[in-house]
Formats: C-alpha cells, structure tokens, sequence
C-alpha cells in the first residue's frame, strides 16, 4: 500500500496529527485498511509522510485508545477487528465512507417498479361504490366451509403429508380434484402429469415466459390485454408484440407473422370482456398449427363465469399446443392463491423443476385444505352462487349504464365480472376518476391496459366488490362525476 | 401454394384418386390447409397434378362426403372449419399429422428439469433410520396451536383482509412480529420497509438472482454449496464461479476477485456446517466495501441453531451490502412456505414488484396465521423445543459416529441439523448409498453440492427427521453396509 498516497490530505487548521488519525481511520471506514491488518512500522510511514517518528507513535497510540487498533508487545500495530464498525461510526469520517454503500439503482438486472399496472386505493373498502376487479367480496367467502377443511387439512395424517418438504410435487388429491371436478366443466380432460398447481394463473404466466421463450421469439400479447402478461413477458428473454382485438376477442392477421406464443382469453378477453366464438378459434387453432406457435390460454375467471356454455379453447386442442391457464382465485378468495396449469407432460415437468428453483412448492396446507374443500362437494354451490351474484350484478350495470351514461359505449359482452366502457370524446378518464373518487366511486382507467393507448378512452367497471343493490346508484353517482368535468370544460 | 407439391406422393398400389384424397387430408391434418381456405380451381389442380378434371371434381366431392370440403354453388371448394379436427382423427393420416405437434424440446429456453439437485426418496417416512435434510419431524409440529391460530385466522375481520387479492402487499401484522421478534435475535434490526415476505429463503435467492444480476456480473457460489443456489444463479442473466470453504467456512482469497455478488451461509455453512468466526466475517465485509460487492446472507436455518450466540453477518453490515434471507419452514413446517428477506429499501420495493408479477403475494391467509402465531408467542417455546430435540440428535449422531465410523472424518461444526462426512478413501458413497437402503438406512451422498466434485468423497446425515434414540442404531446399520461394500471389494 502507498502510505503517502494514503495519509495525503491535511485541512486548513488540522495538526499534523490530526490529518493523520483522519487518515487511517478514513481507510479504515471505506475498508482500505482491513480488520486484522497490519500497520506499517512507524519509522516506514514516519519516512514515507515527512514527519518525526514521535507523531507517528503518537498517532497510533491515540487509535489504539480509541479502539482502531491494537498493539503487540513485538510485531507492532494492527487494525483492530471491530475498527471498520467504529469508524463507520465515527461523524468525522462519515463524508468518505458514503461511497461504501452500494447504490442500488446502478444495479439492478430489472426495475419492474417501474412498470405500469393497475392500482386501486388500499382503502378501497371505504369506497361505498368500488367498481374495481379482482376482490372477491368478503362476503360471499364460505368462511364456515373453509374452516372446516381447514380444521381437516390439520389433522394428524394431514399434517404428516403437508408439513414435509415436497420440493417438487403437488397434493395429489388436489391434482386429482382439479382433474375430475374443474377441468372437464371446460371440455378438457388431463392426465395428472399434465397438471401443476400454480400460485393463480398469473404465476402459470410467470412460468411459461421464463421457461418457453428464447431471445429470438416474439410474444403476442392482445392490445388492449392483461397489463401483467405485458409485463410478465416483458421480463422474459424474447420479444412482445401488441394484437388487435376486435368484438370478438383476438384478430388473426398479419401481425401474427412470426409469433412464437400467443396470450389469448378467449372466454372473457381482458379487459373488453367479449367471447371468442367457436369460428374465431378454430380459426386461431388452425392458424397455431400451421405456424407451429403455441397458444397460452388464460382462463382468468373460468369458474365463475355464467355463460359458461362454451368450453375453453384447450378442450378444441387436438395437438397440445394450447397451454391452459386456470385458477380457484375467484372462487377460493385471491389470497388463498391457488392456479393449475394444464399443459403436456414435457412443459409440466420442467414448469415444476423451475418452480421448484423459485419456491418449491406452493403452500401445501392450502393445497390439502382447497382438495378437501372440493372433494366434499362445496365447490359446485359457491360456484352457483357466485355465478348468480355476478350475474346479478352485471344486469345491474348493464341496465344502469344504458340508462344513465347513455353515451358510453359498452362493450358487447354476455357476462363477467366487470365490463369495459368507451369514453365521449369530451370526457378525460383521469378527470373522471378523480371526480368519481369525490363521489365514493371507484373505478379503473382503461390506459393500462394498452402497450399504446389509443385517442379513444376506455375506463372498466369492476363487479366482483360491489353489491348489486348498489350499483344503480354508484352508477347514478358516476354520472354526476360526469356532469361534474363536463361543466369544468372551459 | 405448389399443388404439384403438395399431392407428389402416391405409393405403390394405391390409385390416384386414393393418393389425391390422403394428400389433401394430410395437409388438412397438419395444417398446409387451413379452415375457409378456398382449394384450387380443379381445373388448374389438374393441369399441375397432370390428371383429368373429372379426377379432381370426383377426389374433391368425396371430401365434401367425408366432412372435410364444402362447397359452394358459384365460387368453388373450401376447407371446412372442422377439417382440421376430423384429418387428425383419421387413421390414415396419422403418420403425416405428427410434425403438427409442437416439439417442445426444441422449445425451451432453459431445461431446469435437468439440473443436478438432492432427491429422495418419496417414500422416505417408511425408512427406519432417515439421515435426511430439510423435513421437520412431524411430531414436532404444534398442531394443535397451529389449528387455533389457523381458526383466529379465520374471524370474519381476518378474512376480510387476507381474501382480498393484496397485490403487492404483505400482511403488516407479520412483517411487524419478524422486526420485532425474529430479527433481534440475530442482531439485525430493521424497518418495516425493508422486509419482504417469501416463500421462504430459497425464494429470496431466485427473486435477487432474477433482480441484481446482470450479463456481466459473476456470483461466487460456495464449493461445496448449497445446491439450489447454484441451480437458481444458473438460471440468471449473469455467471456463477464457486468460491472454496476451509474448516471457517467461505475463503477469502484471489477467487473472489471481480465478483459481483457472493452467496454466503455463515451462520452453518451448506453442506459442510461450519461456523464463519468472527475475525473472517469482518474480513470479508470489509473485502465487500473495499470492492463494492454485494452479500447474499442465506440463514436457512437460522431459528433452529442451538449455537445461537453469534449474530447474524448482517448485524455487523454498516452499509447496507448484506440481504439477509431467513426463513420459518425449520420452524412452521417447509410446507406452509414462509421465510422473509431484509435489504435496503430500494432492494425490497423491486423485489415487491417482481414478485408481484410471478405470482403477486405469498398466501395472506398463512401470513396471517403466522403472524397470529408469533404475536401470541409460541414461537419462543417451540424453537425452544426444536433447539433441545436437535441438540440431542446432534450429540447421539456425533458420539455415533466416533464410535462406529471411526474411519468417517466429521467436519468440525457446534450444531446444525445435519452433520458432513468425509468417507475413507475405499468407500465409494453411491455402492454405501445402495448398501445403507438395504438397511433402511437413507443417507444423502455429498457430490450434488459440488459443481466440480472432488477426489475425496463426502456423505450429509441430516438430523431433522431421525428420532434421537434411533440415531445410534442407525449409525450402526450404516456401518454394517460400511463393512458390506468393503467385503464386496475385489
């Protein structure tokens, strides 16, 4: 080490010794001088800085009263092992030693806080009319069920099962549940090696982008589409490409040259909420299999939609490149967070050794407690009554906007847990929002979900939080936010 | 399209109407025809095919027949919309609608599933004697609190807050017991802003390896080390360089230049269970400053070590340079999946916003009854309890081994819920592996934790499943199938 170079800088006014102590307890701080090192002899560093040998024994005795170092009876001095601790300590070094903490944003791989994505309040409960999506209502959550199989999944053999360390596998009775109960109400029909459970579908999405896409593919992801597939597939290591939606869901043309994947929601597409119907999709299968691209299928809200006549895209599959994307968040309250995955063995069984690497499994108390939950039958009548609930509410809403916000244009849809709105031309969603908000309403701007918002504006109505007897007036209520920015225009 | 091409084949025997017929379904079936397109003029598929028209109107009619065409008054043939499903149903064209499939193994970006990691057997819980790792006893598992917790998680109030989808958020009341009552106890006090909560420590390594990690960066990996660390820096953007471990855990030395981020177990080092003494943990941070590198601190075990004196690494970290990651699965059982990870805040809140798109929050309902179960203090006996119980096992296995495998070098370590073995140069730890399951005897061979495994061979006796008073017996039965691979010598 260059000990001059090191014990250089002496300030206006400061002693000789002064500067020195400064010095080494400076180094000492931003870790130039390390615990357990040895301190030069004083007669070397009296000879490298210019000064008598006295001062140089001055200072380190004064370091060593004050804990920097330590002194042996023959080899000298050394940097005591708590130093560094100390001097970061010590005010009059603090100056230097900031350059020792690392800056963060230099190195992040990623800034996913940065991306956008749909927020509500945290105080959404206090709203009297939130319109928002994705909640279920507390109120329609079979407490007493659920903690019944809860009480279940604790019991002594179930505790033997579930509290053990299952890197890699499932519950099976749940696979066995989801297989035989859920999957064949959309026409599909899996083997349980075709099966993963999932934290929700997103994760499902999560999965696929890191494990399926290489640098050279591209990703379609519908325009206006989930905001988080956006994001999700932004992480990954391809490419994304916006495609059209039209009313009836995704459009095939051009702009699927060269796709890889495809996010599609064909049941509910997200957020316009129209149905795919059978002619597009066969359309879209064909299409899939003379290209070789594989189709992720995201059924977001399978169980709980009403029209649920038509089956998922998956079950018209007749060659294993549609990946489906299921989840019991709508059913068994998002915070449960349980999904599956329904894809070919090969996908499923590197899906679960990448799971595997980000978490193990997913929390097996939950995976016996919703396989119980199912196997005792109360699936099918939450379901009925869930389904009901919504369906309520979306005659609600569709009557209510028909009546009182008579120049928004509603979006064709025949059910779902929210509808999609274009705006009058004359009206700014971020204005409304805020006059809403005014209003104890709350709903959700549509500009997040476009890669590119488009000069036309959209704004969604969320059901799932909101009971139907309230929504004529939440409605009623909106519109005066209405009234409110356009008599604010100048 | 190249009609000529597309009916080219016609095998021996077969008439040309037969050949025609098969060449359109097969391309039906794998695509090169797709629903609605229109087919050829038969008068121009005749010239290029070189047959009579009549040939072609007569192939194309029998399509009709058979599903796969329909035809029009005045504009000509098409491909019916459930050709497609109808051509992969036919026998005939089973050998030409293969390549429909997709070929995932051509597919994926990364192939996790092939991955060096520790397996067991899934029936362990029937072997006698389990030296394995990372299960809890299920008898230690406080069922019967945990069932209360679980129900006081389960009030009306609790519910309405953790079945709400809570996007990003963690449940506050757990975040506040692990400030106030995990952390202190490894000396680490921090805010509430800097914890995260994970599905435990495993996946704060693949969140931060997916986070910090950039092309260029390399991460040292202890050699020997834990074997999922390496597999998820694997899977990051950057590369991986093991570091070696002496008898005082992760060395410093040239092997660390130029690293970006080190993972390190100081606490009981993975696989080997060292302790990092103190003198070399503040080496090493001052090393971290002095170099501006980052530490990923994986106390996996951290609430379980009964040599609980020696703080946490990130205690003594002054700039902020040291992510813990710690974990409840030692404690809650590794199946409810809860661990937690402390960093600076800017760390935390990309780190929440990652984890927000792979799967959004860890279940709220087991925060919730983990937080429950921790406010009302039953993790202090119950860590009490573990602590005791492996503290027996520890003692039972170490004098064991001094006794019966005289010959096994112990690395020296002062407690840990497993012990590392070095077997004598004639024991090949696969034929022992073998010979030990014949005994009921499971062991974990030692070579998964090295990348480059050595000329010396090691074997881990984990602690955490194995009754104390079956230690002795087992460790006998282990050396009676010492004796049988050294009897099976040539």
């Amino acid at each position: 080490m260059n000990w001059a170079h090191l014990i250089s800088h002496r300030e206006t006014g400061q002693t000789i010794q002064g500067a020195l102590r400064q010095s080494i307890i400076g180094a000492i701080g931003d870790g130039r001088l390390s615990a357990g090192q040895q301190m030069p002899p004083s007669r070397t560093l009296a000879e490298q800085v210019g000064v008598a040998r006295n001062t140089i024994i001055a200072v380190y005795e004064e370091l060593v009263a004050r804990g920097y170092l330590i002194s042996t009876q023959r080899r000298g001095y050394f940097v005591d092992r708590n130093a560094g601790a100390l001097a970061v300590n010590e005010n009059e070094v603090s100056a230097k030693i900031a350059p020792a903490q690392a800056i963060w944003s230099e190195r992040f791989a990623i800034t996913p806080a940065a991306f956008r994505n749909i927020s509500k309040p945290a105080n959404w409960q206090e709203y009297r009319y939130p319109f928002i999506y994705g909640q279920v209502d507390p109120e329609l959550f079979p407490i007493a069920v659920w903690r019944t199989c809860s009480r279940d999944a604790l019991g002594r053999s179930a505790v033997n099962y579930w509290a053990a360390d299952h890197a890699v596998d499932d519950d099976p009775l749940l696979i066995e549940q989801i297989c035989r109960q859920i999957l064949p109400q959309h026409g599909v029909f899996a083997r349980p090696e075709e099966v993963l459970i999932t934290l929700g579908s997103q994760h499902g999405l999560y999965l696929l982008s890191q494990l399926l896409v290489r640098p050279d593919d591209t990703v379609g992801i519908e325009e206006p589409g989930y905001t988080d597939a956006r994001n999700i597939f932004l992480l990954s290591r391809g490419q994304i490409r916006g495609v059209p939606v039209d009313r009836d869901g995704l459009r095939l043309g051009p702009w699927l040259d060269g796709l890889r994947y495809v996010v599609v929601t064909p049941a509910h597409q997200c957020p316009t909420m129209v149905t795919m119907p059978n002619q597009r999709r066969q359309a879209l299968l064909d299409w899939a299999r003379t290209t070789d691209t594989v189709l992720i299928e995201d059924d977001y809200e399978g169980e709980t939609r009403f029209d649920a006549s038509m089956p998922a895209l998956k079950s018209m599959d007749r060659d294993g490149r549609v990946i489906y994307l299921g989840t019991l968040s709508k059913v068994l309250a998002p915070g449960v967070r349980i999904g599956f995955m329904v894809a070919p063995e090969a996908v499923i069984c590197e899906a679960r050794a990448l799971r595997r690497l980000m978490h193990r499994s997913a929390p097996l108390n939950n995976q016996r407690t919703a396989a119980i939950f199912l196997a005792e039958g109360h699936c099918q009548g939450l379901v009925r009554a869930l389904r009901a609930a919504l369906h309520d509410r979306w005659q609600a809403v569709c009557a209510a906007v028909a009546v009182d916000l008579p120049d928004f244009q509603r979006s064709q849809s025949t059910g779902g847990s929210s509808i999609w709105l274009t705006c009058p031309s004359d009206i700014d969603p971020q204005k409304l929002y805020a006059a809403a908000r005014e209003r104890s309403v709350l709903f959700e701007p549509g500009d997040a979900f476009f890669a590119h918002p488009p000069a036309t504006r959209h704004i969604r109505l969320g059901l799932s939080s909101i009971p139907a007897d309230r929504i004529p007036e939440g409605v009623r209520a909106l519109a005066d936010a209405v009234r409110q920015v356009r008599s604010d225009l100048p």
